[in-house]
């Protein structure tokens, strides 16, 4: 497969701390994504600031949009961001109108694959033209003791065969790569673990397995 | 059925527009919210703005957490908020340390209800110690022609016989509001119809069926 690309995570609550962690790695990554917490922070300041200052890299606005998909869509793309991040259970109709807006800028939606969904679903999505989602054990999933388990694995070849690129996040590490080779995985997606690294360029090396 | 309380979200992408909507409006609201679009457009801003002018209105950030609940509570009753939503798709440990925060600080969670979710996750989130919820018809899917229906009212009805307290939203008219009679509503939540209208004390007049 292609060699996925590598998406640094945000999750600062303070925009100066959030700068400093991607002033060290931006040479290593090829995604910038302004967390939840970040955007939830300092708004959309956030994404403008970090698309001034690294105009070539992706940049992810993961707002997790739930409803108003045109609105936020418009927020997160005027702010600079080329990806924007829908939740699952949002309603169609909001996938749909993010995903037109989306569409007329170049720009995309993943979808944030949370709780309750189906591969019915996903397909879906793909015909409103939407082809990423985010899978992953959540933060508080982790803290709890889930891990990566085979039926993850499943779903992931699932969503593969439908169409949709994953990103995949949830404390991955080296030893964890190897399950992926059977599934599109667009990018892999490390926050803390690279952001609090005492070496973060050994620390991409390690995840990228080299 | 005790009157419920009136509450303004604030759903615009500019603080001192949002601003201006209050000043005129605050005298006839219980509950300001500050809406998930004001939420990402300004940050936290907002909700600490709204608390220096407003300490007595009970303040609502309408995140829609979805992930990190633990920190994002905290983010959100530093501000000033009283109550945050998390969005029903959380994940149970998310809204357990969402919930955590919010119960030592003498705030509360509310159940963002979109898409999947059961009767059967209401009661886990009555466990948790969780006894708010947000009704509504979506902004996307209020344009795209749902309205309420028998279906919703039942599902209202199901919520409040488990204990869960309900706010309601989503272009409800005078007309409609016979149709909550049975239902424990804690608040009718009003947007739009309230911050554009050009006699607010009339408007609200006519959503209390006055």
């Amino acid at each position: 497969m292609t060699k996925p690309l590598l998406q640094l995570a945000l999750d600062h609550t303070s925009l100066p701390e959030a700068l400093e962690a991607v002033k060290v790695l931006h040479p290593y990554i090829d995604i910038i994504e302004s967390g939840t917490i970040l955007c939830v922070s300092e708004g959309m300041k956030a994404v403008r600031e970090l698309r001034t200052l690294y105009p070539d890299h992706i940049l992810v606005c993961d707002l997790k949009v739930a409803d108003a998909g045109e609105m936020l869509a418009n927020e997160a793309f005027n702010a600079g961001a080329n990806w924007m991040t829908v939740i699952c259970a949002a309603p169609l109709a909001t996938m749909a109108s993010a995903q037109k807006v989306a569409a007329a800028r170049n720009c995309e939606i993943q979808i944030e694959l949370f709780g309750h969904w189906t591969i019915e679903d996903a397909k879906e999505w793909v015909k409103l033209g939407i082809t990423q989602a985010i899978y992953h054990r959540g933060r508080d999933a982790q803290a709890s003791g889930q891990t990566w388990g085979q039926k993850d694995l499943d779903l992931m070849k699932q969503l593969s065969d439908v169409g949709i690129q994953l990103s995949v996040t949830g404390g991955i590490t080296p030893e964890d790569l190897h399950l992926f080779c059977d599934i599109s995985v667009k990018a892999f997606i490390a926050g803390r673990a690279l952001a609090q690294a005492p070496d973060p360029a050994e620390s991409i090396d390690a995840i990228w397995g080299e």
